[in-house]
Formats: structure tokens, sequence, C-alpha cells
């Protein structure tokens, strides 16, 4: 096994789990390697995923989610808005297509912005329980109403991922205003 | 051209229709074959993608979304959680992915279904100015909410839907039920 209760944990391991394929990470690492990782690891990994969608000139949001007992990943992605010309795969939908058809009241989900209206209703819908916020700095809003449908909610900031989405926010305003308010937005920014 | 204003209106026409690719319809159909659909035609296309989603033990419940003024289809799908293992890609989600990164403000979506919270929020967030829905008695809801966000919602119920949709939740009540709730709705049915 590539990854062990002894691997040091850096940013270079954390992206390597990252881009593996959920599907193989079983390969590359030991149940106890992911036991040792810490909230903050896992919503490092989320940015790391966020970073990767940057770097596809898409819009920089990941997310992670983990089975509550084992602490392993059993789905992760990120917003595929521009990647795959879809109007709505934000990173939450893509770590729930990811895990599949799973009972998700035994997870939490590591998200590194702020959930928009459709994500939080599906987080609720699907039955999430736990979900952990990196970033409420650059959007911000449905933590109390998630709180209200009885959803443990934490703030776990990344400064990492706060400045990316705030250098993305000021380098694509357009692209960050259709993500959260489609195209028709965009057309009523211009009119 | 196969479709033409000529063309005579029959449940046959309107499946081939339906189950063309999107991005192909214009090879198989003249521009005054689409303006001679009625919202009934269209309904009943979003009725046979249902229908075929039910040929594929999936859940039947599809979406057409159409240009207002030129009335060509521009995206069209039927859920897929059972077809793509995916939690969350219902009728709705399944034609918006299809039309792409689009101004949703000026069409119209012709849903099988009434809405579930997470499609009306959707719906809402990409700019939706008109929805119609065909099936108000296998599950209601969010009709009002909708029209309370400024969205114009007609219901063109279409018998043939409303019969389907009894007959698959009859038959598979836990799977209309995780498409609601959740794996975790169906765990806590259980116990």
């Amino acid at each position: 096994m590539q990854f062990t209760s002894e691997t040091a944990i850096t940013d270079e391991v954390l992206k390597t789990v990252a881009l593996t394929p959920t599907g193989e990470l079983s390969n590359i690492a030991e149940d106890s390697f992911f036991q040792k990782l810490s909230d903050q690891d896992f919503m490092r990994i989320a940015v790391l995923l966020a970073q990767q969608s940057y770097t596809e000139d898409g819009c920089p949001i990941g997310a992670v989610i983990i089975d509550n007992q084992t602490r392993r990943i059993v789905g992760k992605g990120h917003n595929t808005l521009v990647q795959d010309n879809d109007p709505y795969n934000h990173g939450e939908t893509a770590a729930i297509r990811d895990a599949g058809r799973i009972d998700f009241s035994k997870t939490t989900i590591f998200t590194t912005l702020s959930p928009c209206d459709v994500c939080a209703a599906l987080m609720n819908m699907r039955g999430f329980k736990n979900v952990v916020v990196g970033d409420v700095t650059n959007a911000s809003g449905n933590e109390e109403l998630l709180r209200e449908q009885g959803i443990q909610v934490d703030i776990l900031e990344d400064s990492q991922g706060i400045e990316l989405y705030a250098k993305y926010k000021k380098e694509k305003p357009e692209l960050d205003l259709e993500d959260w308010g489609g195209v028709a937005a965009v057309n009523r920014s211009k009119s």
C-alpha cells in the first residue's frame, strides 16, 4: 500500500487522494490511513478538487463525502458547469453522484463553499445529517436553513479554499454569476 | 424531411421525436412541424420519455424544454436514478443538462410530475419563467412556491402519464420513496 497510518499527511499526499478515482482508493490507501485523516484534511481534499476544477477553467468548488464510521471517502467531485456544459453540477452534486445510491445519513459531506439553494434542498432530500462548510466568506446563506431541517452544520474554514474562490470571483465574475443564477442572470446584468 | 407541417400528429410520431437525440431533431423535423405542436403534444413527448424510463426499469418521469419563440425542443430527458445509479437526476435535471448552458427564461419546461423541492429550487435558480406540470395527482406541493417566485405554472394533466406513474408507485413503492427521500428514507421506513 502506498498510504498507511505511517504516511505523513502533506498536500501532495492529499492531492493524490483527491485525484484518484473513488473506486480505486482502496488500492492505494489502508483503512488506517483514512482513520488518521482529520476533518481539516478532508476539507483540504475538497479544496484540492476545487483547485483541479480551477486549472480546468471551471468553477473552483469541490466536495468530499466520507463514511462516518470508517472515515473512508465514498464520493467526491467538483463543479463541472464549464467542463460538462452542465447548468447544474455543483461540488455537492458531483460528490453525491460519485457516491451513488447510498444512505447519506451515515455520512458527512465536506463542501468548500456555502451551499446554494438547490444543493441545500438536495442534501436535505437525500437525508444528509452532517454538513461541513469550508467558506462562508465568499458565499453564505443556507447554513441556518439546513440547521432548521435537523442537519448538523459545521463551519471549518480553509484559507486556501477561500483565497482561491476570491481570486476566481475577481477573475470571472460572469461565470460566478451564471453558476449561481443561470445564463438568465448574466443576461439581466447586461441589460 | 421526415416530419413537416403536413405530418399527422400521432403517438408514434411523438415517440420518434422523444427518442431522437435533441441535437439530431433538426435532421428529421422542419421548424413548421414544431410550430404545429400544441402544449399537450409536448407534454405527451415528456410522458413518452417517462414511458421509456419505465421500460428501462427506472422511475417514469420525463421532461421537455422548448424555446418559447420557435417551439423547438432544446432539451429533454427522463429520471435516471436506476439507470445511472444517480441519487439525483430527475426528469427536470435530465432535460436541463441536455439543454446545456442556455437562457432558460426564454423557454418552457414540461414535466410529467409535480416537481420535488430540489427541482423547484433548480428551476428557480436557472431562471425559468414557465413551467407546465402534467400530474398533480401522484405528487404535489411546489406549484404555489414556484408561483410565489414569479414563475408561471400551468397544470396540463396527461391521463397516460398519471396512469403510468400510479401503476409504477404501486409496483415499486420503495423506489418511489428513494427517489423522493433517498436511501435514508427507505431505511427509516423499514426500522
